[in-house]
Formats: structure tokens, C-alpha cells, sequence
């Protein structure tokens, strides 16, 4: 049946102390689809575009096996922009711009033969779109949502009923103390867990993530990289390698949640090294499961 | 032999959302001494106090195998006094006050018998008075070393020369960047030992800590804690977690560092949980190895 991922298909400007890329592709759902079809196919991208996006991104993406049945292109729009600049210290980033164009009007539209899917990625769109597409599937079996500070502050009403139907919740720590304000991370997982998701998992950038379930976590180291180049899209890159290890798996245990967790951190590593999707183009399974064992050896340590 | 530990003696005034204290025990060598008690013995203490000191202290910190034939009680002087008061996220912290008292003129005097000893904790203490202590012993075998901001600003020369003469420096990751000018941990961690120390733990609060040396290192998660009634000491209990649990198992490889900073992290854990010195005053062996193993338990994750 494949993996569904919706979200935000986008032309990104971004600038690091490093370098700096103009109308490189970038958006949630084309992170996560990226990210996820390392392990399972098909991906079955929804978003939207304007008639201005590169053919060869379309390519690229057909070649890892995303279906774009699902990508919208409004005729005489242009895709969503987004344009963003990182400081020395790349935790610090700076929106410069968000021109929406085609994304404004974006109503998501879930082909008649993709509404059976059962699992669903949820990327980071408006609430209202998030609800839309729930209520376009009708055999869900897990479903992963993420979101961002800006729905948190201005659609809170929207974002609850999102909360309400989905399995797992992927948010930053700043975002779980935002939309719980509790500073620790410990009550404030708790908390979310009461608003719908059976699991939560917080990222932390540089401090790895935290997994939470019933009664039990898990915590999960970030890669020492000494050289990251670009931060976006690492946490859409997290989910959808997240999603693609889980719909690969079909196990839904707490313990292949965890293995799903440090896949995800696993490619969001890859994503980093490199501007834009780059780091996500070329990758190999020996790479990739490569890095998963040295994530391992991280946080190992044996009884005496 | 036994293990020698250099610091302040303090008593300490403590306002958090939750409660305050004041004129309570605290100090960095008390804190470090009553965290390696558990693990090893004797514990040999170096500081001043004033003849303001209460007994009970005393009595308590023999109670636990202290020895204190190395602290010095100044006649008609009062005891150090710091003042702290925590904000609703306990990560920060404004200092109230802070009255030297004995502690403006301290002189570090080891006790000629245990200028042979093998370990030495130097606690966070003016750096020339690091040194001080550093010229007296002869036999040093395994030397770890704390510090902080104030030093790493104002008394910089003298840091650089105690950080050749000691093999692990511990800090935390403000004070890591601070001290390299890199924002980036795994890079300032190269440069901090490029400086001397051939190992290096960065402590990182709610985080965990990251313990670096020779092409390799350790994540080591933080304990889940939903109450932190007071963030005090933790730092130090850390440090004395960590180097008791070396000091009585004498095994200095890498292997079993990754415990020690585990049992560091299992006493940080106990220490912030009551106010004061309380959290560390009644604990038994079972508590702090069940709680080793839920560390254990946190970041484990197996092969499908």
C-alpha cells in the first residue's frame, strides 16, 4: 500500500556561515519522502507546486520512487518559497522571507486510490489541512504527525483535534514546552500524551531525542558531527526515516520504536553534512546501516 | 590511600519556585565528598570554614568516612555564603550573593600524609589555587579537574597551566564553548584536549553528558526526573560520583569511564531531588545501582 506523506513542497534561499543556496528544493513532505524511501516504497507525496519547479526535481524524486500523483502544479503560480539564514552557532536561524504563492491555497487532495493507506505522515502544515486529510482516509492504522511553533501559538484549537487522531506526535523541545508551558520535558511529555498520541517523540537537535510511551522512554544520542552544513529539513528527514523503518517493519512495538527513532536520527545526520536534499540523493544501505551501529556504540556500556 | 578532594566548604542559601533555605551545607568539596562516599573510602577533604561551621556537618560528613583532618577552621572568620535563587525553569539561575568570608584567603594545605596520593578531584576553586595543590603532591596517578566561567574569564593563564597537569577536565557545555570559542561540541571537545586533558566529559544538564577521548566517545543520557527541587551541586556530585566509582575499581580504561560517568550521572540524579545535601546523606548500594540500571535501560535499544 506504501506510505502516505503530506506537506509542504518548497524552493528554499538559505544561507549559513558556510555558504549560501538560492531556490534549492527543500518542504517537509519532500524531506520526508526523501528520507523515508531509503526504506520502504512506494512514498506517496500530496503537496503542491507552481508551474515554475524544476523538472529535474521531479525526476529526482521518481527515481526514489515517490509517487507525485498526489503534487498538485497550479498553472500559473509559483511554488513556495521560503528563505531562512543560520548564525555561527547553527542552533540560531533567522526566516527571511515566506512567500506561500502555491502553498497559500493548498487544499489537499488525497487520490481516491492512496485513501486506504494506513500509514500516514503528517507533515507540518496548517492544522486545518492536517484534519482534512485525516478525514479524507479511511483505514488509518498509524499515523504520525508534526508541527511547528506557529500553529502552536495561532491554531491551538485546530492543532488539539489533530492531537485527538493521530498515534505519534514529533515535536522540539521548545515546541513541548510551548504548547504545555511546563519547562520540564519529563511533565510536559506527559501532558501531550493526555492531549491524544499514545507515543511522543521530543528532538533535541544536538542532545538526540526522546522517545515516550506508557510508563516508559527511551533516549536516543544525536551523532557527533563536527561539520553540519545546513540544518533544514533534519527534523522532516527524522520522521520520514522514522515512518519508512516503521512501514518497512510493520512492528509497532516500543522496541522497534526505538530502532525506528535512531533510523530516524541516522538520516537525519546524512541530511545535514550537505545544503538543501543533497545529503539525501545518493545514499547506499550500507551507509546508512553503517551509521545505525556506530549510533549504537554511542551510548553503549557494559557491566562490569 | 584513599581519595583526595579540594573545594569549598559553603553554606548556602537556596530559593527555588518550590521552597527556601538558608545557611545550608553546600560547598563543591562537599558535595564532591559525599557523592564518592559511597564508592570508596577514605575520603580525604581539603577547605577552610569558619568557627561559625555547625557541628552536626561535621558528625554528618565523618558519619560518611570523610576524613577532615585537611579542613581548616579559621578562628573569628565566618564560613563562605552563597546565594541562589532558581527561576520556574530550573536551568537558570541568578547568583544573590556571594560573601568569601574564610574562603577570600584560602590557602590549600594538604596534610603531609597525603601528599602521596594517587587520586586527586580538584574542585571548582581559583585555578593558582589548583596549582597550589597540584606542586604539593608527588605521586599523582589519575587527576580530574572542574571549573567555571568566572575562571575561564578572568584567570585564563593559570587554567591553561592546571589543565596540562590533569587527565580529565569536566565542564559543562556553556563553559566548553566559552572556553574554545567553538559553538559546535564536538569540535571544542578536539580543542579542550589539544590543551592537556587526555579526556574530556561536557555535562549538559537535562541533556546528559558526552565523555570524549581518543577518537571515540559516550553519550550518557540524564535521568528522566519530573521534580528538580534544587539544581545545587549537582555539578560536583557528578564529578564525585564519577571519581569515586574509579578510585574503587582502579581501572582507568575507557570501557569503564563509560560507568563511571553513568554512576556520576545516577548520584547528580539523587543529589537534585531533596534541597541541600539531603538527596545524598541515606542512600543505600541498592538504591544507586537500581537507579544505574534504569539508566542503562533509558538508551538501550537491541538489533530486531
Amino acid at each position: 500500500m506504501g506510505l502516505l506523506v503530506v506537506g509542504s513542497v518548497a524552493l528554499d534561499t538559505v544561507e549559513t556561515p558556510f555558504d549560501k543556496i538560492d531556490d534549492a528544493l527543500g518542504g517537509s513532505a519532500t524531506y520526508i519522502s526523501l528520507a523515508s524511501s531509503y526504506f520502504t516504497a512506494p512514498i506517496k507525496l500530496v503537496g503542491v507546486v507552481g508551474d515554475d519547479f524544476p523538472k529535474e526535481h521531479i525526476k529526482m524524486l521518481e527515481y526514489h520512487n515517490i509517487s507525485l500523483d498526489g503534487l498538485q502544479i497550479v498553472e500559473g503560480a509559483k511554488t513556495f518559497r521560503w528563505g531562512g539564514k543560520y548564525h555561527y552557532d547553527l542552533n540560531v536561524r533567522d526566516t527571511l522571507f515566506t512567500h506561500l504563492n502555491a502553498f497559500e491555497h493548498f487544499n489537499p487532495i488525497i487520490p481516491d486510490e492512496w485513501r486506504k493507506s494506513k500509514y500516514l505522515l503528517l507533515g507540518n502544515i496548517m492544522p486545518a489541512l492536517q484534519l482534512k486529510v485525516l478525514d479524507q482516509c479511511t483505514d488509518l492504522h498509524f499515523t504520525v504527525c508534526d508541527t511547528m511553533n506557529l500553529w502552536i501559538e495561532n491554531t491551538r484549537e485546530d492543532l488539539l483535534k489533530v492531537l485527538k487522531r493521530v498515534n505519534i506526535l514529533i515535536i522540539n523541545d521548545s515546541e513541548a514546552r510551548l504548547l504545555t508551558n511546563e519547562p520540564n520535558l519529563i511533565k510536559a511529555a506527559k501532558l501531550i500524551r493526555e492531549l491524544g498520541p499514545k507515543y511522543l517523540i521530543i528532538k533535541k537537535g544536538e542532545h538526540g531525542a526522546l522517545l515516550f510511551g506508557e510508563d516508559t522512554m527511551f533516549s536516543a544520542p544525536a551523532y557527533p558531527l563536527e561539520n553540519i552544513y545546513d540544518p533544514t529539513g533534519a527534523g522532516d528527514v527524522f520522521a520520514g526515516g522514522f515512518m519508512g523503518y516503521l512501514h518497512k517493519t510493520a512492528d509497532l512495538s516500543f522496541d522497534n520504536l526505538k530502532r525506528a527513532v535512531v533510523y530516524g536520527s541516522t538520516m537525519a545526520s546524512f541530511c545535514v553534512e550537505k545544503f538543501s536534499t543533497k545529503g539525501l540523493e545518493n545514499l547506499s544501505n550500507i551507509e546508512i546501516y553503517g551509521r545505525y551501529l556506530e549510533f549504537k556504540e554511542l551510548s553503549k556500556f557494559e557491566e562490569e
